[in-house]
């Protein structure tokens, strides 16, 4: 198959109402990714964990497929949630939507804004 | 200030036509970031950058504001690159804004489509 730009689709989504970041452990949220990542033959590469003073977590995830990504604002009940994949050698599109929607049902928001950008 | 969600910016943007992504060494990369990052007072907490075989390179940038990625295909001639502030302690778009152009000027597309997500 041929391939041109734009390659891949990009899905960034706002998590408000979002009691569960109080009490979100690192642990238990990088074994959710990584159990998605899995599940839908996506393929880790690196990861970054971050914690802040305070409370807020920072996540990147390198995907042979591009990267997802988490950051959390606890005294918000706010967190943003991405997953970008490439579908270079095959599509990824919807293993992309089923990790979002797997971290979305786990994280459990009163409302959720999502933009799905092609690129 | 009294902070509600959405609490930043994310710009993303596609580089076409860009044939310096051919050349483009993770060293001088990473160099260009850590200084446009650095003048423009923003915190870098970890990265991780991969290079595939055959070409291409995957950068991500934990910032303390969010984070900065860039992905390329050189057998395309494209990229993509983002950079995601929050504004929570203070507003941090425009540094934003001039990294982004900072990394576009370096990186020389022939053209560029780019988003803004308030998120």
């Amino acid at each position: 198959m041929t391939m041109t730009p734009p390659v891949g689709i990009h899905i960034l989504s706002s998590l408000y109402s979002c009691e569960k970041v109080n009490s979100l452990d690192k642990k238990a949220l990088s074994e959710k990714i990584t159990q998605l990542l899995h599940d839908n033959q996506l393929t880790k590469l690196g990861e970054f964990y971050h914690e802040f003073e305070g409370g807020g977590v920072t996540a990147l995830i390198a995907l042979a497929e591009s990267h997802l990504a988490l950051h959390t604002w606890p005294e918000l009940d706010y967190l943003t949630l991405e997953i970008y994949v490439c579908n270079y050698s095959r599509d990824n599109s919807e293993a992309a939507e089923k990790v979002h929607s797997g971290l979305v049902s786990f994280l459990e928001p009163g409302r959720i804004e999502t933009h799905r950008v092609h690129r």
